[in-house]
């Protein structure tokens, strides 16, 4: 399987055949639109720049100059990151990227840059969709992409405490296959899975598949080892702790700036052998807002509790229905879960929820999400994992498709969903005259869920970012004035700079950037990623 | 009820009577010792020194130098603090005991504290048992502690997100009163419940009753309020989010040496109306210890998981058991529970554990813990409430009577209980020549247990803290050597100091006191907390 340089994922998945003629049908009854398809340019016409900056005989062999392994760590995979590529346009590329083996070398790749002022952007997986692993880093003298793809290793399990000492540079595959014969799942599934890496999750605070409990990857972290440029720091394996503030917690979302995550010990569930679903149909938004609500507050802690609105049922799991579908799903490798099963359902009945026949399914067994009323949450599911292989060839149609995401308290969640719809609408009707807004929660707290929205309009060839960034703005801006976080799983990188630097304490900032010039003392670590570069 | 100026709680509730002689009774069946009763000194035979500094006119007012409020002010509740106040051995006094009635007036002290160098020492209900309110601080002109007793006020009731605004001051009982009318709890409950504050609990990361999920007051947490020598930082309400390092995480924690917590938004709880109990006897303590650990990584998540060791369940259960006695419940404001204990005690059957006769409750309702067979559990409780009277009765009568805790993975458990117990019993043959130690988990994760010690053994009056400190430094050390934490949730404070430094990495250390000096450039917060005196 090839990587595919300018798209996600692997070229062999790309969208195509009858699945590409399905999907713009699909686009053709919702919007108008040319949908040409542009096909991305050859790396060789690409005309990039020589490399700035030469490493020394010690860590050349670590370095790469190709500018196939450049063109491909220039950019995230953003919508806009995709459309840059598509169209050629790689202003930022880094001069080398290198490729460590063990810790020492990452720390002498950081001796290097530190001596030098080069700018580092440590870099797992880079399916970044914020900027965070583009070497915007103006002002230096060159710039190395770390890949910490050869540091992939599973080193220790520790099957009592169900724990496993893991290298950052493994993709999520990898760790779960090293992980399976062990009975132990590490449980943490984002969108991204088979394309970003454990240190990529931790150090942007990823958000797994699982919609209560275990949300991000932050609970899972038992300790961890960071390189940064004044030292290694390496936290205590403990299941808690209140020995002031967490040095991990420090670490997690640093994103790069304060040091090189190489490893960590994550804690690791069994692997569940009970499972339950169903789906809800509700005829009123507010009304499956309320049940879901419910549901959360519960105690219950489904393993899935996404909640579709109509639009995103309408489009993703083909489901016609005026108040949305909310999938829901428990497992545990301990226990049965029907009885949970049949509380939530039963919560959502009390505000009008209409569920799929065999909703409880049975005790004792794995039930429910298999079988035919509930096969809308498996239609959702498998558009789940082709969703950016989809989006990458409507972006090569010129259609504009692209997500975001926040997090809010449930008393505020009506009028931000009613904000944000405005702003997409009144931001699209602005640039294309036309659109679709869709939101689905992907995780759900007592105190609030967390939105996930989608965009999907007709763009003009060559001004699809324009576009775009035009509408992430206004949603940006609408996010912020409701009292929403500018990203629930998603991170800051340089993208969400604007709304983040408002949306954080001004004292949190300065202690952070104090943090950071101890750590950093030369602010080579990516610079303009959180904060201002220095 | 007034409050004790030298012991734990309200004077009114001391033990005395038929309580005192039936303790006394217990201790004398265990070990030697005279047993004289030495009573607290009258405060005005302290002869404490003149205050050092004078509030500001502005400020007067809100500034007591009453040495009835010095003393009690001048030591936290650790056994060390209870002795050397009956002993008057007082050597650090605040300066000024002040009361800000508002934010402007924290900000106001901490800008004249700033101006003049003058510690600020921050203080909740002072049940720091680690030297953390106590004002040592040499080489600074003077020292204010700042009690924040009078902001305690719930200023806001979110009942759709289930959350409240909350002043910092409040002590426990008196929000629990103010959240029951609306049927929430924040169901934190900490042995220092009564006599501790919101604010000490965030700037601590105070543990609670509860065995799993929400252990800490940090999970409880949605936005904070800090008050810093430069500014206020005040973080967003947020069920969740991702938008790089927690801000809340780094003053969660911070002991006061960053800033004072003036409010927080926290996340609320529906009161239980469901429960389910049992007790479990065990004639092997590393049995009873897999069954915890079976029951802590079952998903099934018990209110309480108390795995009381022989000599624990004997002298603070009244149960002769070899093993110990697994104390179960679980709770439910949305569903039976009875399934889950039932599963729990299936989980202890497997190791060999006898359930009392009813432990499986009954579905629909309360049940177990009230009844015959659980009563072990409730012994238990009583008497974890009037423990600290106890232990304050006891330092009167000369006898070394305290309690540690720390933290580890599964793995380490068996030889850090090995390690610690070892060291404790050759400590206390060393300087008391008997003594006994026993066992308790207070919280149990998938990843690890809790352990909490107590010691108890006969002093010389007038020796009593240099024996502890010499038993205290012994365990810890082993608990360091061990792979634990110096603190599960009694934080660092001053004394922790020496093994806290030895297990936080020195760069995120290098990083937090770079923090602090952005945020308290002239380090007047706490000085000695946490980090070295600046």
């Amino acid at each position: 399987m090839a990587r595919s340089w300018w798209g996600w994922g692997n070229d062999e998945d790309a969208v195509r055949g009858a699945e590409l003629n399905e999907l713009l049908g699909r686009v053709r009854a919702l919007m108008p639109g040319e949908l040409t398809d542009h096909r991305p340019p050859d790396i060789a016409s690409l005309g990039l720049p020589e490399p700035r900056v030469t490493a020394p005989a010690s860590l050349a062999g670590l370095c790469s100059a190709e500018p196939a392994d450049r063109a491909a760590h220039a950019h995230g995979k953003a919508y806009r990151d995709v459309v840059r590529n598509l169209q050629g346009d790689l202003r930022h590329v880094p001069d080398l990227v290198a490729r460590p083996r063990d810790e020492r070398e990452v720390t002498d790749l950081l001796d290097w840059c530190t001596r030098e002022g080069i700018a580092v952007v440590p870099y797992g997986g880079g399916s970044s969709v914020v900027g965070g692993v583009e070497p915007r880093c103006d002002g230096r003298p060159g710039a190395v992409t770390l890949d910490m793809g050869r540091m992939d290793r599973v080193l220790e399990i520790d099957r009592t405490s169900r724990a496993a000492r893991v290298q950052a540079g493994v993709f999520g595959p990898h760790l779960e296959s090293r992980l399976r014969p062990h009975g132990l799942t590490l449980r943490h599934f984002p969108q991204s899975f088979e394309f970003s890496t454990l240190g990529g999750w931790l150090a942007t605070r990823a958000g797994g598949h699982y919609a209560t409990l275990y949300t991000h990857i932050d609970d899972l972290v038992e300790s961890m080892r960071v390189v940064t440029p004044s030292g290694v720091s390496a936290s205590r394996r403990l299941p808690g702790s209140g020995a002031g503030p967490s040095p991990d917690r420090l670490f997690l979302g640093s994103e790069g700036t304060l040091g090189v995550i190489t490893e960590a010990w994550m804690r690791l569930q069994e692997r569940p052998r009970r499972r339950a679903g169903a789906s809800v149909r509700f005829a009123d938004y507010a009304a499956a807002v309320a049940a879901t609500r419910a549901i959360a507050q519960s105690g219950l802690n489904p393993a899935n509790c996404r909640l579709l609105d109509a639009a995103e049922s309408l489009l993703n799991a083909g489901v016609s229905v005026g108040g949305g579908v909310l999938v829901l799903a428990f497992e545990s490798a301990d226990h049965p879960v029907h009885h949970s099963l049949a509380r939530a359902v039963e919560l959502c009945r009390d505000h009008g929820g209409e569920p799929s026949a065999d909703a409880t399914g049975e005790p004792g067994g794995t039930s429910g999400t298999e079988s035919g009323a509930a096969r809308a949450a498996e239609t959702w599911r498998s558009s789940f994992l082709r969703m950016p292989y989809q989006r990458d060839v409507l972006a090569r149609h010129a259609v504009i498709a692209e997500t975001f995401e926040t997090a809010c308290t449930w008393d505020k969640f009506e009028a931000l969903h009613r904000a944000v719809t405005e702003a997409a609408r009144q931001a699209m009707s602005e640039v294309t005259g036309t659109g679709v807004i869709t939101c689905r929660f992907t995780h759900v707290y007592p105190d609030g869920p967390a939105p996930y929205f989608g965009v999907y309009a007709p763009g003009r060839w060559g001004s699809t970012v324009a576009q775009w960034d035009h509408i992430k703005a206004a949603v940006s801006e609408a996010i912020e004035a409701s009292g929403g976080t500018i990203t629930h799983h998603h991170a800051v990188g340089r993208d969400h700079r604007p709304w983040y630097d408002r949306q954080r304490p001004e004292p949190f900032a300065a202690a952070l950037a104090a943090a950071k010039a101890a750590l950093d003392p030369a602010g080579v670590l990516n610079p303009g990623v959180l904060l201002p570069a220095p």
